[in-house]
């Protein structure tokens, strides 16, 4: 990366956390529902935070993570009892960080600011990073909770300038998610799209500056 | 319906026409991959009007349709010539209405306002309307372009009233889209959720006054 780069901020779900690690869960409460459960749970929890910005309603994303499980499970007309919904709530505090992920922020550590910037409220943000053993690696842990904005929205990547005392355009931002990059781009950020799932570029008109199929090409 | 409902205001996309009536054209142009393109099609049409509200970059929703075409086609590995862009997005302006529409349509005329309030752009909704002989049926055209902004923002549905001279709660406001019934009735309409896919309510809290599984039910 360039040498204007002082600042690199990570997305957290689906960039250095599998998201899709809680589906051997589904699976195994519901079974041969568990890839469509995880799959939709996913989908839902983005949509509802697109829409509570967009409709003004703000909620917790932890309190979203609940709601799409609850229309996930409904979707395959299935039933989730409290008992299920606490266990899947908590093995979403528990997701895999990605197999990079480690030696990644060791490598960067060394000179640089690190941070985590995420729609994920601190309620379920903290502990995830903790538990995989993360926290000490960065400097910050910022939410979107701290403004009530999700992402894409500007007032939501403003956090970071407010959080690390940086200008935008020394931020490397790095997200897997399509949507988050062209947001940060928007914004200003650099960005270093991590696509992992071999996606097409979105056509936002907003191109990434970087595209890596993984965070170790940073 | 009550008595206090004076103006029926119509969703047009997937509530009035079949969005999904562009996939034999799709199919003929991308043997096999017809229904995923269309699939696609839609769902990043509607998530980039989401998204481009949120980060407030506004463009029309023609524009956007053509975006989420061309990330649709992409991702099939194929390619969009301007051939077939042309084609299909000219196969947009003729999508088919829903079988019941228009005895719907002239059965509450007698005594009420009709309007249809979409976020298409007047480029692509008058010329629909106008070639599905729709267009005498309805008092008011009105698009979210009005206002350059999206459902389901509060700033969109003020354009009914605006345009209606009503007061919200005199507003039945009908959906197949379950986000923007969330939308609506957040902004204070009465609304009857058209559930032409039996899908589950959304986890938004914000219940529809009614569901039907088409509009004959209104």
């Amino acid at each position: 990366m360039g040498d204007s780069i002082k600042t690199y901020v990570f997305d957290v779900y689906g960039t250095l956390f599998d998201v899709h690690s809680v589906k051997e869960l589904c699976e195994e409460l519901y079974p041969e529902k568990g890839e469509s459960i995880s799959f939709t749970w996913r989908e839902k929890q983005l949509e509802y935070s697109f829409l509570r910005q967009i409709m003004g309603k703000y909620t917790t994303f932890l309190e979203i993570t609940k709601d799409a499980l609850r229309y996930a499970v409904k979707k395959q007309d299935r039933t989730l009892t409290s008992e299920n919904e606490e266990k899947l709530i908590e093995a979403y505090l528990h997701l895999t960080p990605y197999p990079e992920v480690r030696d990644v922020l060791e490598r960067l550590k060394a000179g640089n600011k690190l941070a985590v910037f995420s729609n994920g409220s601190h309620d379920m943000l903290d502990p995830l990073i903790e538990r995989a053993g993360l926290a000490e690696l960065f400097d910050h842990i910022i939410s979107i909770d701290e403004a009530k904005q999700y992402k894409p929205s500007p007032a939501a990547y403003n956090l970071v300038l407010e959080n690390l005392n940086v200008r935008r355009e020394e931020v490397l931002f790095m997200s897997s998610n399509g949507w988050d990059i062209s947001g940060a781009k928007s914004f200003g950020f650099q960005t270093a799209w991590i696509n992992r799932g071999n996606q097409p570029t979105e056509e936002l008109n907003l191109k990434p500056d970087h595209i890596f199929t993984n965070l170790s090409g940073v």
